[in-house]
């Protein structure tokens, strides 16, 4: 057609932002992959964890120049920590990535098929999302691991690192798109976000129509940017105000094991507990034991006026709690606490103050538990089970990209087949209306 | 707890505007809606049917109000005719509810799961989605049935029809909360958004966190603004370039037969072609076939170059086509037409100009319907069928809330599963990691 601009044999490029570039040369690649069979996949998956074995060094000596610029600027030794590659931690990542070659491939499954009464056959199948754009913050496995998933899937990805990661990033993206195109697929379909400023994360945000969805991975304000400012659909990540709730008829040994470890076995993620709920008739011969054993973990407790009246003679430290207490997500050594009179009054707090992430009841009532699942609202419902279980590995997906806090298309834990949409094919003989 | 405001049972409404107020409503009937079991919510569906057809009268007035002042500004008769309730169309309205009483119930169906290797019980559960946002135009029936598909789905509903049905609307929306009332669920599970101006539906758009998504159903402009300036999650729907591509191997009966059909059986719907790209090397065959068959049909032509040159000794109207044609959703009998090369030009054409709705190949190569149906990347490709087919009653979904353009969430006709979210049930024994 005399009109028409050849979208996959090379746009008039010139007048384009470096973004919209990459988005045009993602979505040609898009195009390449999404009928791709597992075989052509698995193999560049195979080429990317061997070149990062092979090419270790380059990515650990560009990794240096990152930590050296973080400790210049007085960051803290964690976050640093956060943000080194040695040669251990980069085998560590080509292993994972090996580990997403041996996962089923999600495209070309038939979630639903039938002949209709007319007998056209109806499937529909799942195909690639497209092109996924990842923004993310410090930790460069984030790279490697988000490029794995969205490969494995079928979609190309636009990766948006922190500054902070940037010439580890680069070094990393360079070593898989080099296996990419050595594996003869489009390199790409793995490409680092041009720029380094905010400018090209808005644009990313804006890139309707080229970008099919954004995952934010990070911390609460960077996720709170991206949804509210993108009008790419975005999918929320992450953020874990998590509630353990004891009921009255709760065993107390389980009860006081489920509390600590919600809290205390990793309080920096995003599945760990941030406030206690304890039934008013068990608070008596629960609370003391569950102060004494926070405080042993190391927890501080922000308390409720009915929960501080158990402080004394407890070696706990409890500060008084504040509103703004029950909607933190500490990420710490630190946990809000308060008496409820009823399972109903618990599941009230948590429908107002949660992020809809975890939320655990310890009860031996079948139906207290039966009625805390039925009207918490929040991704994962754990009975008599810590709250660190809502993750992807723990639930057998194999691998994570995130976990979703928001109801529309994926909830809680995502695997691979939360990277794809679907598709319906109708077939007929010449079916007409 | 001394700071807990009672979310269920009565907020300080007094600070909050109108359109704040229905949407706390609407999450606390929503928490009711929750876990009803499947007879609660028929019965109140059956309520809702009898009250529509005992109150006829009353609703059939209130709509005379709004074709009045319709007809008084010089409204075209036929949108006061899509606008006009008569006792007939509520009859067939109420009969539409009792089809969806009829149908399964979405919710608590188990969508995965296992056992975990720790011992773990893990269930993966379908859930409303919680409160549904519905912004729409003229059409006062979407009003029911609306609001008929998120009761069953357990969902809230927050209705926003435009101001032109404003009477039928507030009219139909009275009966069916006195009904849902009367059936002994919440009336707020059903409600109008107050306010006729555009800074209420710019504060629905807004409000995330209170509603879980909106679905705007209307012209493409709605859409887009919704789509736009809306910070809940939006599901895309309607907007419907289609295509019909005729291929070097097609039955030229059959491929006139699906022309014809996807164009002109009923224009101004969404899965309605607007554009026919024809291979090369069956132009001389069939497109003077096609263009008489289309003139009979009474379907302008607006051709490229190419197709211009059959126009001659053909009775069809043939205009030149301009780049703006290839991206025109006409809903009128038009149509652009083009001739390619190859069936991958087919594809490069329909990915770059198509809304992802519907595309259609004609052919009897079946290496050709592969390859088709592979790289083309919209909600429903129909092989040697009318791209008519795509709808949720035709797909033998029962109902339909819209046809989803997008890829997050739900693509293509969406019935009641797509009205819900899943939620994970982690049940153990005092499990810890």
């Amino acid at each position: 057609m005399t009109s028409l601009p050849p979208l996959f044999s090379g746009l008039p490029y010139d007048n384009l932002s470096p973004v919209a570039q990459a988005a045009y040369r993602a979505r040609g690649a898009a195009a390449t992959l999404a009928p791709l069979p597992r075989a052509a996949k698995d193999d560049a998956l195979l080429a990317i964890a061997d070149a990062l074995e092979v090419r270790t060094a380059e990515i650990v000596e560009a990794n240096g120049k990152d930590t050296a610029r973080a400790r210049e600027a007085g960051t803290s030794e964690s976050i640093v920590d956060r943000l080194t590659l040695t040669p251990e931690r980069v085998r560590a990542i080509a292993a994972d990535v090996r580990d997403v070659a041996a996962l089923p491939d999600p495209v070309g499954e038939v979630v639903r098929g039938s002949t209709l009464p007319n007998g056209i056959d109806l499937r529909q199948v799942r195909v690639p999302l497209g092109v996924v754009g990842i923004i993310y913050e410090a930790r460069p496995n984030v790279t490697v691991d988000a490029a794995a998933l969205c490969l494995k899937s079928g979609n190309a990805v636009l990766l948006r690192g922190s500054s902070s990661a940037y010439e580890s990033n680069t070094a990393l993206v360079r070593v898989l798109r080099d296996a990419v195109h050595g594996a003869g697929l489009p390199a790409d379909a793995v490409q680092l976000v041009p720029g380094e400023n905010r400018d090209s994360v808005r644009e990313l945000m804006r890139a309707r129509g080229l970008v099919d969805v954004l995952i934010p991975r990070g911390g609460a304000s960077l996720i709170k940017t991206v949804v509210e400012e993108s009008t790419v659909p975005v999918i929320e990540t992450g953020t874990g105000n998590c509630h353990v709730y004891v009921d009255a008829d709760a065993d107390l040994d389980m009860a006081v094991d489920i509390l600590v470890n919600s809290k205390a076995q990793r309080p920096s993620v995003c599945n760990a507990a941030e406030t206690l709920l304890v039934h008013a008739d068990i608070a008596d011969a629960f609370l003391p034991r569950a102060l004494d054993a926070l405080a042993d973990a190391g927890v501080t407790v922000h308390a409720d006026e009915r929960v501080i009246a158990y402080a004394d003679g407890s070696k706990a430290t409890v500060v008084p709690a504040t509103t703004e207490d029950w909607e933190t997500e500490y990420l710490s050594y630190d946990i809000a606490a308060g008496i409820v009179d009823s399972l109903e009054q618990a599941v009230e707090h948590i429908r107002l103050w949660t992020s809809g992430h975890t939320e655990a009841i310890v009860t031996t009532s079948q139906q207290a538990a039966r009625r805390f699942t039925q009207l918490v609202d929040s991704t994962t419902v754990a009975v008599n089970a810590s709250t660190r279980f809502t993750d992807g590995s723990q639930f057998g997906f194999g691998a994570e990209i995130g976990i979703s806090t928001q109801k529309l298309h994926a909830r809680g834990p995502m695997g691979l087949p939360e990277l794809t949409s679907t598709k319906y094919i109708v077939t007929g003989d010449g079916h007409t209306r």
